[in-house]
C-alpha cells in the first residue's frame, strides 16, 4: 500500500517508509487508554532499537570518544525530552489514537506519550522492514539533533555542568554529602545527596562508586533546574 | 581466516563464527588494564546489541506478555550475574587479555570483567558480521537460559518475590516507608525505603510513582539477599 493512504500515512511518508503490515503501525500509535492492543510492547522493542541505532551511529561517528562520552551523547539524544521533540517535529501527536479522557486532557501533547509513541514507531519499522529500514528512519529523524551535538571534547559531566550553571549565575557551589553506604564489600552502593541551597534544590544519587553517586545526584538536580514545562507543541 | 587459528579462536569456534576483522575481536577481549585500545567502546555498543536481540526474542516468543513482563524477563537474561555465567560457560575468562595487576588478583574470574567482555564480543560480532550474525551468536549463547525462563504467567514483581522469600523462611513481612517526594507536580520522584528488620537489610528505591519506588527498593533488598560471592568459575 502507498504510505499516504494509511491513516498515519503522512508520518510514514515523511520517513519515506511504506509499511508491509499496516496493522503494526496502527498498534504503534495506539495509546493504552484506547485498547489492550496498544503500543506498550512495541515501545519496549523500539526503545532497544533506538538505543542500538544511536549507539552504532555514535560509535562510528566518534572513533576517539570514550564509552563515557558516547554514553553521555546518547543520553542527550534518547532522553524523554529529546524523543518528545522529535515526535512533535514529525507531527506524531495528530496521528495518535488516544482514549477520550486522554484526548480531553491534551494527551496528544504530553511528552511521555509522544516519546513512547516514537519508540513504538521505531519498533514497528524494525519488525516490518528490518534493522536497515529502522536505521534509515532513525538517521532521518535524528539528523538535526545529531548534527547539533556538542564536540565530544567539550562534553562535560553532570557535576561540572552543575558547577558552571551555578557559577554563571553568581551562585555558590553545590554541596555533596555522602549519606550512607549499603551492601557488602565489593558490592557497595553509595548514596550521596547533592544540595543547591541557593535554589532550594536537592536530590539524591546512588552508584557503585562515590563519584558515580555524585554524578547521578548532580544530574538530577540539573534535570530539575533545566526542566521545561511538561507540554510540547502538538 | 579460520576461527581456530585466532588466539581466541575456540571462543569463536564455539559460536561457529569466523571473523573478517580479527583485530576487532582482539580489542573485544582486551581489558582497560592493558591498553587504551581496550574493549570499553565495544562494550557500550554490545550492551545495546544484546538488549535489542534479547528484546526481539522475547517480543516474538511471548506474544501475550505485557511490556512489564518482557522487561522483567530481559532483566534476568542480561543482568551482570547472568552475563558473567554465560561468559564463564563460554570459557571467556581464559581468552581475556588483562594487565598484570588484574591477572594477579584473578581478574579473569571477576564477574564484571567477564560480563563486560561478553558484551564487547557481541558488539564485535555485530560490527563484523551484522545483526543476523549477532542474533545467531546470542541465540546460541542464551539458548539454555531462555529455555529455563519461568512461564510469564508465574512472573512476579520484586515486592511479591520478597514477600514470598520472607514467608518461606517464616519471617515477618518487609516494611515500606515513603521517605520523601521531590520535584514539581507531574514530575515527582518518590523515595521509598524497604526494610527487612529480621535480616537487618534495607535499601532505598526511587521512581516516578510510589509503586515503582517500592519495587526498586524491594529489588535491591532481594539483590542483597540473593547475591552470591563476587567470583565465578573462570
Amino acid at each position: 500500500m502507498r504510505a499516504a493512504d494509511w491513516p498515519c500515512g503522512w508520518v510514514l511518508e515523511k520517513l519515506s517508509y511504506a509499511p508491509r503490515d499496516a496493522g503494526l503501525f496502527s498498534t504503534a500509535l495506539t495509546h493504552r487508554s484506547v485498547s489492550a492492543a496498544n503500543n506498550e510492547r512495541l515501545e519496549f522493542l523500539g526503545d532497544a532499537v533506538l538505543n542500538l541505532l544511536i549507539a552504532e551511529h555514535l560509535y562510528r561517528a566518534f572513533p576517539l570518544c570514550s564509552e563515557g562520552d558516547l554514553s553521555r551523547l546518547r543520553s542527550r539524544l534518547v532522553s524523554g525530552e529529546s524523543l518528545a521533540q522529535v515526535a512533535s517535529a514529525l507531527g506524531l501527536g495528530a496521528a495518535l489514537h488516544l482514549g477520550s479522557g486522554e484526548l480531553k486532557s491534551g494527551g496528544f501533547r504530553r511528552k511521555s506519550i509522544l516519546a513512547d509513541a516514537l519508540e513504538a514507531l521505531c519498533g514497528a519499522i524494525f519488525l516490518d522492514g528490518g534493522l536497515e529500514a529502522a536505521r534509515q528512519a532513525v538517521e532521518a529523524l535524528f539528523a538535526a539533533r545529531i548534527a547539533a551535538l556538542p564536540e565530544p571534547a567539550t562534553l562535560k559531566d553532570a557535576k561540572t555542568r552543575l558547577q558552571e550553571y551555578l557559577q554563571s549565575r553568581g551562585l555558590p557551589l553545590p554541596s555533596y554529602v555522602m549519606e550512607r553506604v549499603e551492601g557488602e564489600a565489593h558490592a557497595h552502593t553509595f548514596w550521596v545527596r547533592c544540595e543547591v541551597a541557593a535554589l532550594a534544590r536537592r536530590a539524591q544519587g546512588s552508584g557503585s562508586t562515590r563519584r558515580s553517586a555524585e554524578q547521578e545526584a548532580a544530574e538530577r538536580v540539573l534535570g530539575e533546574l533545566e526542566a521545561p514545562l511538561d507540554v510540547a507543541p502538538g
